[in-house]
């Protein structure tokens, strides 16, 4: 992705490996400030993912493969470092893909840290081809709607759901996106906006409240979501309030389209409900910017993520194409 | 409304009048401190309704009709009151209906300041009849959601969707509210928590995305919003994301009310569609508590309510009984 830092345009990834250390873009200081965080050991990997130094659920994945790759090469407990690993967030399927993946490498003898990287790699070219196949969805003049950050710093670069807008808009296409905040930590307007700055792609971020309105007005051409696992029937978990955008896409007839790489699909998980969904602190409710936004005395719920039925879902952008609900269910059959 | 204040539980109203002052409680201050705004001429009036120091329906017409009254009792142009004091702000009926209300009572000869109190009155029991006929529709055990600050703060006392908690909850139903947090000002978070906690209710704030995702997995039994303004069909204007709730209440078959003093019906507006909404700054969505949480370089766009059609309401509770849609047609024909 490219990133404006103060000397200038600079490409970077959200995750890689160097010296031995997992290194990547601390995306809780963000847009405020471009840090770096550096894991040394399982226990950092874990931290990273759970406190959301690294979120998405690619970029999760691929955190966990070089995870992996340090502990082996670090002669860490590779049985230990897996389960530190796979406890870190219990909802992005990438996160158990990967690890299992690595698991496999290892055991076959395959050099580690090229294991990690060709899975880096692939992840990339993955979204490089989501966003071929999914630009195609784009017509010229398309103003768009996304939800969260299913982009760069969520896949390691390009995106899910933002890559076919990068590709609509490098393409020359005249697009719009409007960006759902995302509460509570405002993945949308913290991450997604930045990384809409960052190439220049004309938006704007409205709360979430507001996206019905849009779409009602007719002002919205198409949804474009990432997601965190699908199930075997077609249904999805992704970013809390997803749901609600789906439902409301469906009742205005606007096409609601879910990005993600082949590997979010988890043929054992049957349906949406059977996915588990993470119950994260209510402090990240109660407070914002270390302020108390809600009244003393009173108490929060902060479920992550929500189901979206494969019914509300148009289609499922690939990196092997565009699927309907159909395609993909024979997909699994 | 119960206050609990540092000396103990004090009985409080939104908005009142004493000595050609009109005093309020500066809701922009609220659950931190409990302040007062004092009234002195109608741009304060102006002002106060503007910046969101008295916000609701019922509390903006009860603060015009004091204003009315203080512009006629202190001898200003009263045709420029008027003018200054409806042009506050667009959305909300009651605005309009109090000025008109008192012009006459004040051609009328009747005295300015009594006018104004029995306005004031009438807006209170009616609150009380509306929570009376709602708490019917509440029953025990139910868990119901709110969005934004439908109670005492926006009607002078009890509120229209909170007064048929607040009845429920006297009458020793065990109730349970589901306060959605209502981005951007935070209403829900700020107001409505606020008074649930002053009045031992049991409530749980949660962000506005979460709502959805509580009905699809049967946790909502009731919905009830207030409104500010329903058009001749029954579509109404409410706080940006009603519409959302309302859609997916449907979707969810979870009964979707709106609670309104028959003075919210406006019978020149023949549809929804036709209810200005107010566009507000967008320092609101780009800045909490202060700081900014959108990255810089992008913009926001806050549209401050949205259209709910009729289609998805299932009653109107008013203080003369429950209506239909149907049935709220009918009145206007």
């Amino acid at each position: 992705m490219k990133v404006k830092t103060k000397k200038g345009i600079r490409d970077m990834l959200a995750v890689w490996m160097e010296d031995d250390a997992v290194k990547m873009i601390d995306q809780r200081y963000l847009p405020e400030k471009l840090k770096l965080f550096i894991a040394k050991d399982p226990d950092d990997i874990h931290k990273a993912i759970k406190n959301m130094v690294v979120r998405g659920a690619p970029a999760i994945g691929v955190t966990a493969a070089y995870g992996m790759a340090q502990a082996s090469i670090s002669w860490f407990d590779i049985g230990k470092a897996e389960k530190t690993i796979k406890s870190a967030r219990p909802t992005a399927y990438d996160l158990f893909h990967a690890v299992d993946h690595m698991r496999v490498k290892i055991k076959e003898g395959v050099d580690p840290l090229e294991a990690a990287h060709d899975y880096a790699l692939s992840v990339i070219n993955k979204c490089m081809a989501i966003g071929e196949h999914g630009s195609r969805l784009i017509e010229n003049g398309y103003r768009i709607l996304t939800h969260c950050n299913a982009g760069a710093l969520a896949t390691v670069d390009y995106g899910t759901a933002l890559s076919p807008i990068r590709v609509a808009h490098d393409d020359g296409k005249d697009i719009f996106v409007y960006v759902d905040e995302t509460r509570p930590r405002l993945q949308g307007a913290r991450l997604t906006a930045w990384e809409l700055f960052n190439e220049d792609i004309p938006h704007t971020v409205i709360v979430d409240n507001a996206a019905g309105h849009y779409m009602q007005r007719g002002e919205i051409d198409i949804v474009i979501v990432g997601t965190d696992r699908i199930a075997a029937n077609g249904d999805i978990a992704n970013k809390i309030g997803t749901y609600e955008k789906a439902v409301v896409a469906k009742e205005n007839n606007v096409p609601f389209y879910v990005a993600a790489p082949v590997t979010t699909f988890d043929p054992n998980t049957e349906n949406g409900m059977a996915i588990p969904i993470e119950e994260r602190p209510s402090e990240e409710v109660l407070n914002l910017n270390e302020k108390r936004v809600v009244s003393p005395g009173s108490t929060a719920k902060n479920p992550a993520f929500d189901v979206t039925p494969a019914k509300y879902i148009t289609g499922y952008i690939t990196e092997k194409g565009v699927y309907s609900t159909d395609d993909v269910v024979i997909m699994f059959d």
